[in-house]
């Protein structure tokens, strides 16, 4: 069936290949096409490729957008085979190899979804409204500012209940994501800000993390469970385990399962993600999580010259479905371009994708993180150091690694964080808008 | 009567100063008083002191907001006489010795208006809605997004003069933000957005400069306006003087004196400035622009206990009214706390204030900037390496230095703005928001 469509569907001679997503597996697959004789377009609704493993210390006014944010036109310059779009998908038709975006039809030979994933509250109409998530840069920017008014409004507030709630992040959800940014959070509180409220009626700043499952970081081993959950404790975290969340209302009160409430005026949502919406448009029964399922080639199951990579893909077959980290989505990424490659050129393609779990990591602030490498466990300033290291080599661009590394160096020595600015851009009531 | 004063309104003994806005001429004024025996509280609306003369490179893509903001909370650390506070003044009741802000009354023993300036339209509501302006921090980041996500929709819009539109952008106002933004957005097109656009259907991106004067550059001396008008027409930029703008239509288009039109999808307002409308809170006639009337020791004239300093400020007097500039604020500063040292301590206080002005510079974007400092006239790279150093001195910190010269030095050699990005805090629609 690919060789019937290769007769019909080329530009030029060549395979029009679309990726939506710019996130780890798109922009993998996109790269790693370079030298392959396709034409490439890559689509998606921000201008940047974000590395959201850092995004946390954007919310915590550790480091700034373009630090962790990197223009996609830039990363793709000199790349001749790949052009950017800016849009978002709204529609697929897989039977005319053609999508439908907010910027007009595009037509496609292979189509591969790289869309990620979004924030999940389970339907919780109180947690959507007023937790703040984590997923997006605009969410980090979000939680920035609101956390830094939220003191600003403690220091000048005479009531001691009332501040009590200015002072308090809760944070929902133990798994990396949780953990790291409870504890900058906390660090944040600890190091920066007392500096900076020195004189200030601020009682004390608490960051209280609560978690439904009886463990956090479900994924580690139990002795980096326990070693993270030391850590925070020792930085000050309130960790709170088997403890459910209800619902979230809007002055601030968070209804936990056994009925009791925390005050907290800044309440962040980690518990969970799921899959891009994106997959909802393939029109096939999706799988656990709104996950597209495929085969070990990535294939969308019953969809022609569609494919499915990363957050939003499960795969069918050995070791699968994988986890939604952004390592099976760099190595789906790699192997769907070696197959469209082969393809093209004409060559025998790989066989099934197997998942090459390379270990995982998080950190707990300074000196402390915790790394699991095969059977190796690592915990406390070597897992830190560990961390640091790898995600200072994953960065995109050699000025954003050297920026990176002088604001982690600053903040490290001088515990004075450079970004802590209450800054958005100004919202505009004329029509003078793009799009 | 100030000695009146001083026996009824100390607190614990020590005069209370109170400093409404934390620009160069409050925050000059506060870390002044850093050794006198008063009690300093400043006021300003947002968290941060902001760089001003550099708002135009975050306008333009090179700087991220950190660069240029910096937390006064950060700033005043370890100053045990100064508090900060984030609010907004409402009304001020000189009679009482007490303001009201968004955060609740404060009371003073002298107050000290440094609350600047505002952008001017000179009451045009099409100009009001549609154009762009450049004064804060938001601004400049609501510009960058439109003005990149313009360039977006161009790459992938057939009409020809659909596309002009989007490709164009319209600078009115040829003073020195006018100058340097025009130069800074026709260098981001020429020699970034060129590159990240390679093989895309954009024809030119035109950079306009509108100035209803005759010549630009109002302040500087005739040689070096032209220097700047030859400079800024070898970058590309269409230099239109004796152009007065009328109307700007929503759609993009702007009305120019003659009936004439330019269609430009990104039209920004550099061409006027007004004092801010703290001033009116005063209840004394205003002096031309809005500026509050004072005399040669910044004093309100009429009422008691009250300064004004900087752009809204109208010094009465030898060589008087000042710029609005930054020099004149921070000199302001200076004098008003070397009064307040003198009062506090029962010392005798300076003359009258006398601004010196120890010169203006402006920059054209690469290797071309004009200085003029006494009789001594600079253009060409002389000129851009004087801006360079003096504006790197003049930054706020050692870390914010070091990251401005990096990116700057990234900028000139790589043609790679950094800071690229369309993004913007989400809007929340919950009411969980501070304050």
């Amino acid at each position: 069936m690919q060789q019937a469509r290769d007769s019909q569907g080329r530009d030029g001679g060549r395979l029009r290949v679309l990726v939506v997503g710019a996130g780890f597996g798109g922009l993998t697959l996109t790269r790693r096409l370079r030298a392959a004789p396709v034409q490439v377009t890559l689509l998606d609704q921000n201008n940047y490729h974000l590395f959201t493993p850092l995004l946390y210390q954007v919310a915590t006014a550790l480091l700034d957008p373009s630090e962790i944010a990197h223009p996609v036109r830039g990363i793709l310059r000199g790349q001749g085979n790949a052009r950017f779009r800016m849009g978002r998908l709204l529609a697929v038709h897989a039977a005319e190899h053609r999508v439908e975006t907010s910027i007009g039809d595009i037509a496609y030979d292979r189509l591969v979804l790289a869309a990620g994933s979004v924030n999940n509250t389970f339907g919780n109409p109180s947690i959507e409204e007023h937790a703040f998530p984590l997923k997006e840069l605009g969410d980090a920017l979000a939680l920035r500012n609101h956390v830094l008014a939220a003191f600003e409004r403690a220091a000048t507030t005479a009531d001691p209940q009332q501040r009590r709630r200015f002072e308090t992040i809760a944070v929902v959800g133990a798994g990396p994501t949780g953990v790291e940014c409870s504890g900058a959070f906390s660090e944040l509180s600890r190091l920066v800000l007392r500096r900076d409220y020195a004189g200030e009626p601020l009682d004390r700043i608490d960051t209280e993390l609560l978690e439904a499952a009886p463990s956090l970081l479900g994924s580690f081993a139990p002795s980096l469970q326990r070693a993270a959950k030391r850590t925070l404790e020792r930085k000050g975290v309130q960790v709170r385990l088997s403890t459910p969340v209800k619902e979230l209302k809007g002055s601030g009160t968070l209804v936990l399962g056994d009925g009791a409430t925390v005050e907290a005026a800044t309440v962040v949502w980690t518990a969970g993600v799921k899959a891009s919406p994106a997959g909802e448009l393939l029109g096939v029964a999706l799988d656990r999580g709104g996950r597209v399922p495929v085969d070990e080639w990535m294939r969308v199951v019953g969809v022609s010259d569609v494919y499915a990579i990363g957050d939003m893909a499960a795969v069918r077959g050995v070791g699968g479905p994988h986890p939604m980290l952004a390592p099976p989505a760099i190595q789906q990424g790699e192997h769907v371009a070696r197959q469209l490659t082969a393809e093209a050129t004409g060559q025998p393609g790989p066989g099934p994708f197997r998942y090459r779990d390379k270990g995982t990591m998080a950190t707990i602030g300074r000196n402390s993180g915790i790394a699991q490498i095969g059977r190796l466990r690592f915990s406390g300033f070597i897992g830190w150091a560990m961390w640091l290291v790898v995600h200072l080599v994953q960065i995109i661009g050699f000025r954003n690694r050297l920026i990176v590394l002088i604001n982690w160096a600053w903040d490290y020595v001088l515990f004075d964080r450079p970004v802590r600015l209450i800054a958005e851009a100004k919202r505009r009531n004329g029509d003078n808008q793009i799009p």
